[in-house]
């Protein structure tokens, strides 16, 4: 079995295959091939296929013997994006992983699209999705924006990426109380709302913090894979409760997906390697926002969430930046009913998150 | 006290400020600041500087009250680089951080470069490295090449970033053997060659992999900090011995480095950043090699590892990347004696690894 990569080469396609046999032992054995010994010949990656695109690109596909990612995702990960990440015109744009391997590597995300719906009661509409923000608010005031949120309807309420564990508000003081605020407001509603508190934790803080957070009976964790790696996700989703909804946030991580001709095209970081990882909600950048995501790249995206791949469950995109209400049916119309769509600043825009919700729900059942 | 990051904005200077504005606000709060309530105030960053470099370039300065940071790694991370990530004009190119909070959210390198200089017993010249590689051989393969490596006169013997913990030579079984030939080594000739094995592990084997590598005596490790995450690094850092050498590998994480107008400038990533998390040796790919950085992003990188920052020890710059002994002079020329020469699969080309590191070690002492 292999795992199969394919790479955009940038430049003239005369140099596509030199160029591609090079991209092959650099990320297997990094060695001189005419020097690498036999033996070793079993770990080498090699080159399927050079498929020219015009006259500055081409698409190369290497296979990977599988048993060269030593069943762990760190390997998996530094095979197929490892030294070609500081090539500025080699860009990761496909990935197929065999079953075996994925299921080895992590198994994927424990909830997926449907361990999701079935989490937080919604059957076939959108989910709805806010944050808990700014940063250097008290706890008491996150904690009565999560109640107006859980009241007005929303699906997930996470903490903002930026809140970590502040004086304003620290984590374990946070944590609980805001958790408590989104159950009363359940209680109230009837509602099934999840709160995910930001989960940045440095190693040495990891296990209590999870503690705080399932002790307090937060429905998830918000994480920044970007930050603390994709292997403590993987960690998270083999390590917590069943029904924990597993949310990630592109801070940092978002960065490989940026340039149109290196690192990791937008579908496969948010799509395949979140979903190799166990995210079962992958935040990213929509369009139309704060940032540059093209509609086509958007739908992609939604693409690498759902389609078949190495065995493991879908997740939900969920779009976010810079969303507004008023945008839900374009929304929907763009990405369909599997998606978490996140829409933060705007809730807050006439001074009642509450209503804000009701009516962004509203929306999305019209628009469903 | 405030942290000072600088933001070079690609685009038409005309709307630089409007950016600035609005990359403080993204950093911070990420909330409309009109909507922003009183309180939360404090923990706003503000543009302290927009100048302009021309038609097209402007470099914003922008501060940030030191608590948003909340004394982790994690949260400084987020805050300096974490939305911005995903702008493809946005690019982190300066970072000053107090002293206290440099100290608070980990302090460092715990040797730098005087104790590397001391571990390896190396007063002044420049340290050689070199990794065991390819992946696919068996641990007594890798083992005879770290005893012809310390017998040849190499400081810093790292296995390959692909060695993980496949098959063909188990962690378990690999790290022990290498670290016993690397003593072996040492013993016959006197040097002081440290064995750094990969360490990818994931978090579940984090410390039972640890404490092999300290068992079996190997004098550092070799991290993936774009794999496993900063702050993995960090608490290696302050959780290894006082004399362990920690060389942090710039697979995936060099993505960040890569675009001209997006990501983090090479000094600053492989300067400051991997000094904040705790590397003591930074590999990067050199000009001159396989990879794209000009002499004078070298020159950066390396003053990066070595000027005054947050009251951290300075760490030593490890140019690689397809370096050849031949060009030793010109590296030392380059880089000046505090650096770490990392020269892999070209000191496998005549057969002879023991003899090309003894030709590496001369070329190195006259160079000095």
């Amino acid at each position: 079995m292999t795992v199969r990569a394919v790479y955009a080469l940038t430049g003239d396609v005369r140099d596509a295959r030199v160029r591609a046999e090079a991209l092959a032992v650099e990320q297997s054995h990094e060695f001189p091939p005419e020097l690498a010994p036999a033996k070793a010949a079993p770990s080498r990656a090699h080159v399927v296929e050079v498929a020219e695109q015009g006259p500055d690109l081409a698409l190369a596909t290497i296979a990977f013997p599988d048993e060269l990612a030593g069943a762990e995702l760190t390997q998996l990960l530094v095979m197929v994006f490892g030294n070609c990440a500081l090539l500025p015109a080699v860009r990761l744009v496909g990935l197929d992983v065999p079953e075996a391997l994925g299921a080895a590597v992590g198994g994927g995300p424990a909830l997926g699209v449907a361990g999701v719906r079935r989490a937080l009661g919604v059957a076939e509409r959108p989910i709805l999705a806010t944050a808990l923000k700014p940063v250097g608010l008290p706890t008491e005031d996150l904690a009565a924006l999560g109640r107006a949120f859980a009241d007005g309807g929303i699906d997930l309420i996470k903490d903002d990426q930026g809140l970590g564990d502040q004086h304003w508000a620290p984590y374990a003081e946070r944590v609980p109380r805001i958790a408590e605020a989104v159950a009363a407001g359940n209680a109230a509603s009837g509602h099934a709302a999840r709160y995910l508190p930001c989960f940045d934790a440095p190693p040495e803080h990891v296990e209590a913090r999870l503690r705080i957070a399932l002790d307090a009976g937060a429905g998830g964790l918000l994480i920044v894979p970007g930050v603390g790696g994709l292997p403590l996700l993987r960690w998270l989703a083999r390590n917590t409760p069943d029904d924990f909804v597993l949310m990630a946030h592109p801070a940092l991580l978002g960065a490989l997906a940026v340039s149109p001709t290196a690192g990791i095209a937008p579908d496969v970081l948010y799509g395949s390697l979140l979903r190799l990882a166990g995210a079962d909600v992958a935040i990213f950048p929509s369009a139309g926002g704060r940032f540059s995501f093209t509609p086509e790249e958007c739908r992609a995206i939604a693409d690498g969430c759902a389609r078949p791949f190495a065995g493991l469950a879908p997740s939900l995109p969920a779009p976010g930046g810079g969303m507004r209400p008023d945008r839900v049916p374009e929304l929907v119309d763009l990405y369909g009913p599997d998606v978490a769509l996140l829409i933060g600043g705007e809730l807050h825009r006439d001074g009642d998150p509450r209503g804000a919700a009701e009516r962004f729900r509203a929306l999305v059942e019209q628009a469903a």
